[in-house]
């Protein structure tokens, strides 16, 4: 795999499209100058290249087993997940009290994708980690925090999020399992948990598994639930490993990819566990970690991507196929039209996805800083999108990917496939996409479509400073502004949650489409003349246009969904 | 697997949307009454149910393998090959002189698409030989076909495919196997074949390998390009098995999905073959082949798509999770709205998809039936549509049952995935989408637009009719069949065939989508008030818009494309 970890296109992100000084202006991020920014991005970049990417096959080829109740991670994970921790990348963004780097969301988003590319199923473990520490960090008491934030920080623990049961997935008020207090503080946890994401694994001498449970008396649905941190081995005070604990991986699920990533079914039995944030408070803590996990999962998309991208790039750039007479060519596919049209669009995509994401980033770190509650609704607003068209675009891109192969792409020893099979679940897992759209147009319109509106007013502006120089490019801008924002307005308009579900996910993808689009026109305004302009040309007139069939679908309502009985369906 | 063949659903077709009654009609598929046709369908359809669907999950679990030069087949296939060569599937097109059943190939492209729902990898056998029944038809010498074709018709012997080698895919022109005279009207052929499907195996007694090699001293290119019968067994005059020929399989490819169909690398060592077609005169004779096989191919994709349909509706009927207040809700899944987008997304492109398939495969009818030069052209402007449109839907829609499935859709055992695995080569092979696409634009338009403009004059006619009674669906196809008219006139237009290949994908896309919305008009029209006016509804406001943004990508021109550098390309 010859990755190439994309470093200075964050640098360039940074600096021009998403305003990142604004981030390094607040005193709470005050330390990450753009000279500090540049020596992260450097030195990740470097672990990503020589020491994650090589994982990528292996990881793929030797999948993770499940051996008497233990579960063995596959060849080099971890020396990898070593590497990961010992240069203080699972805790970049936590707390410096516990070990953390303090370091804002916009740098973590940018490192954890750029793992992403070069071994998805080794970055989840990071991943999930990252969340449970900043769910304890928000939620748990100061004898939790003290005991298990180094730990987890350092790498030498793990964390892990245990939602899901057989008949409580999207619906996770529906779950069953128990925790009964076992009067000294602790409680008691039974249940069985699927498609738990590193649930076990070699790598790390301890797993804290952060799960929801339902207290005996608990009221049904959402708000009976309760988190607990429940340890692998229950932790003496001095952190040294005591008694394994009534936790255990049952079986690891056998999946289309993300083959090193040990997907487990976990059993608890009377499992000793901590409660994390009030009693029946568990779902509050446990979106801290999902929401955290959300943009992360739309950075294992754009992650993937750039991988995919290289892949493919590199290939069409040695393989020899047909003529075509191009002034300057290669001699390879690469002159040909059509596979030009694949690989622009490829990173054109990457780069609208990624942009999306980054913003996101910014707001949440723009509201931890205290800049304004603004930037929280932005945030929030921002994450079904950066998730859903993160991971959307990841595997559209994938595919390509394996298209731009032609017959060698559908053979597995050439590795995209692999790409394509391992993030197709980033559109399912921490919410499926579905999921996000449903989020984005209801409780992220709660606020009546101020959020959105406020949105579309800084696309609209930046489209209208840009009319003089790029007429071309700033007025299709505006324009898909507009007309986004007239759909928006017939969603906040409708009071039945249907109308709007119906169109959900058309609307989400257009909204990414035309954010995308000003993130191109951004990118063009820095570099006037130059090859960002001609990717946003691309981008502009060729993708953006897609949004013209999407607001239609997002505005066609219910009615027509559920003309259509169960036997016309079946017919 | 709750397969059951659709067989319904092509009655319908046949009757209201295909006008089949036009193939009676003619003196050579009088024969094919509607009594018959049904008759035909019902009986393929209970093939397709009991016999191959069962074969589904073996054939990936237990894929193809090669043993000391033999291949062995996937547990069942032997007998699912018999019951599809003994019920006289495999010669339904051909020439009852020698044992076919002389059916048109609409009812040819039914069964074929109802079997590869069934069992893609098993279907893919008969699928190859019909092929090449087809090519010695048409060009081998009554001789050969004498011998072969009675032998290929019954399912005895099988047929092959032979054009790419490790330097020649797309551009077959390229290919260096070689043939020389041995002086006794044969040819020994050596060289190497790859990614030969079917190549070798043990569900037939001989293979049969049409081969395209060169000549000594044969020009460069296409054009001194020959094509070859090369048997695994050369046979003896009466048919039975004579000495084992220099033709062996050396390797089969580990592949992403397909896992049932032996994809085999073939050695040719002076090989003893035959030629077919004149010398010099392979291109021809393959074309022939390869167009059966295009529609054939397109089929598949419509077949696993419905194969996927079904799977994730059944599912969706089961799963029980979270509450939707719907009437007369079925307290599943089924209930939400995004479920129902998804679903009717997937049977309403299912539908467009099957339509041009047989609408393609009518044309080939008539035009067989000697009813005009027009329906030829039809037939050839149609195919890469029916192609390129039948396999992404196949792959859309199979992607579309896994995400729906959510978390089990990434789980092997659940069997969504393998649908998403196996379909994805019909995007690649018998030339990829995007040669499927520059066929459109460049030979199927140097009419200068004739049969692009005959098509849209029929579309149009029928909106002018339906206008009065189905105002709101007749408009919309009107208009969308004027802006592809305009885009149509643009491409014809260039002369640079860079500028018509940049936009060749969207523009053959946007021609199923707008072909999709007459299709599903006229569904609607023969069921006014009824669930085929829902759908019609369905795709015509919310799928068919795809087009206003693909026709702009199309129109977009080259130049663009050219603007980046491959440098710029890797930055």
């Amino acid at each position: 795999m010859p990755y190439q970890a994309p470093a200075d296109e964050y640098a360039f992100l940074f600096e021009h499209v998403v305003d990142f000084d604004e981030v390094q202006a607040t005193d709470r991020f005050g330390e990450a100058s753009s000279d500090v920014a540049q020596a992260i991005l450097t030195e990740a970049a470097k672990l990503c290249d020589e020491v994650l990417a090589p994982l990528q096959r292996p990881g793929d080829l030797h999948p993770a087993r499940l051996e008497n109740g233990v579960v063995r991670t596959s060849p080099g994970f971890a020396e990898g997940w070593c590497a990961i921790a010992e240069g203080g990348w699972v805790g970049m963004a936590a707390d410096p009290a516990h070990g953390g780097m303090g370091l804002p969301m916009t740098l973590t988003s940018a490192v954890n994708e750029m793992m992403s590319g070069a071994c998805l199923s080794l970055q989840l473990a990071p991943l999930m980690s990252q969340g449970q520490i900043e769910a304890l960090e928000a939620h748990a008491s100061d004898a939790i925090k003290d005991l298990y934030l180094p730990k987890l920080i350092a790498g030498e623990w793990t964390g892990t999020m245990n939602l899901t049961e057989p008949q409580a997935g999207s619906d996770v008020g529906a779950l069953t399992t128990r925790a009964v207090p076992n009067g000294d503080g602790t409680y008691a946890i039974s249940g069985q948990k699927i498609y738990i994401s590193w649930g076990d694994h070699d790598v790390a001498e301890n797993i804290c598994h952060l799960v929801l449970a339902r207290l005996p008396d608990a009221p049904a649905g959402t708000k009976g639930i309760s988190l607990f941190l429940v340890p692998k081995f229950i932790p003496n005070e001095d952190g040294s490993l005591g008694p394994r604990n009534g936790v255990t991986a049952v079986s690891l699920e056998h999946k289309i990819g993300l083959h090193g990533s040990p997907t487990a079914v976990m059993q608890y039995d009377s499992a000793t566990g901590w409660l994390v944030g009030p009693e029946q408070g568990g779902m509050a803590a446990m979106f801290t970690m999902m929401n955290n996990a959300r943009l992360g999962v739309g950075g294992q998309g754009i992650g993937v991507a750039e991988g995919a991208y290289q892949h493919a790039l590199t290939y069409a750039q040695e393989r020899k196929q047909g003529r075509t007479a191009v002034e300057g060519g290669t001699g390879t596919i690469l002159d040909h039209a059509d596979v030009r049209r694949m690989l622009i669009t490829m990173k054109a995509d990457i780069f609208a996805a990624r942009a999306i994401a980054l913003s996101c980033a910014k707001a949440i770190d723009m509201a931890h800083a205290g800049a304004g509650p603004e930037w929280e609704a932005r945030a929030a607003f921002l994450t079904p999108i950066a998730k859903a068209f993160g991971t959307d675009t990841g595997i559209a891109v994938a595919e390509t990917g394996v298209q731009v192969h032609g017959g060698m792409g559908f053979i597995e020893e050439t590795g995209a496939a692999q790409y394509s099979r391992d993030v197709r679940v980033t559109a399912i897992y921490e919410g499926t996409n579905g999921i996000q759209a449903m989020d984005l147009v209801a409780r992220k319109m709660m606020d009546g479509g101020e959020t959105a509106a406020r949105l579309l007013d800084e696309i609209e502006t930046c489209a209208e400073e840009a009319r003089s120089v790029l007429p071309d490019l700033a007025e299709p801008v505006w324009q898909a502004s507009e007309s986004l924002r007239e759909t928006t307005e017939w969603l906040v308009a409708q009071t039945d949650m249907s109308e709007r579900f119906a169109g959900a996910v058309p609307y989400l993808r257009a909204f990414a489409r035309v954010l995308g689009g000003y993130m191109h026109l951004r990118a063009a305004l820095a570099d006037l003349g130059g090859p960002r302009e001609a990717l946003a040309r691309f981008y502009i007139k060729r993708l953006m246009p897609e949004h013209v069939g999407l607001l239609a679908h997002a505005q066609a309502g219910a009615d027509d969904l559920y003309g259509l009985s169960p036997d016309d369906l079946a017919a």
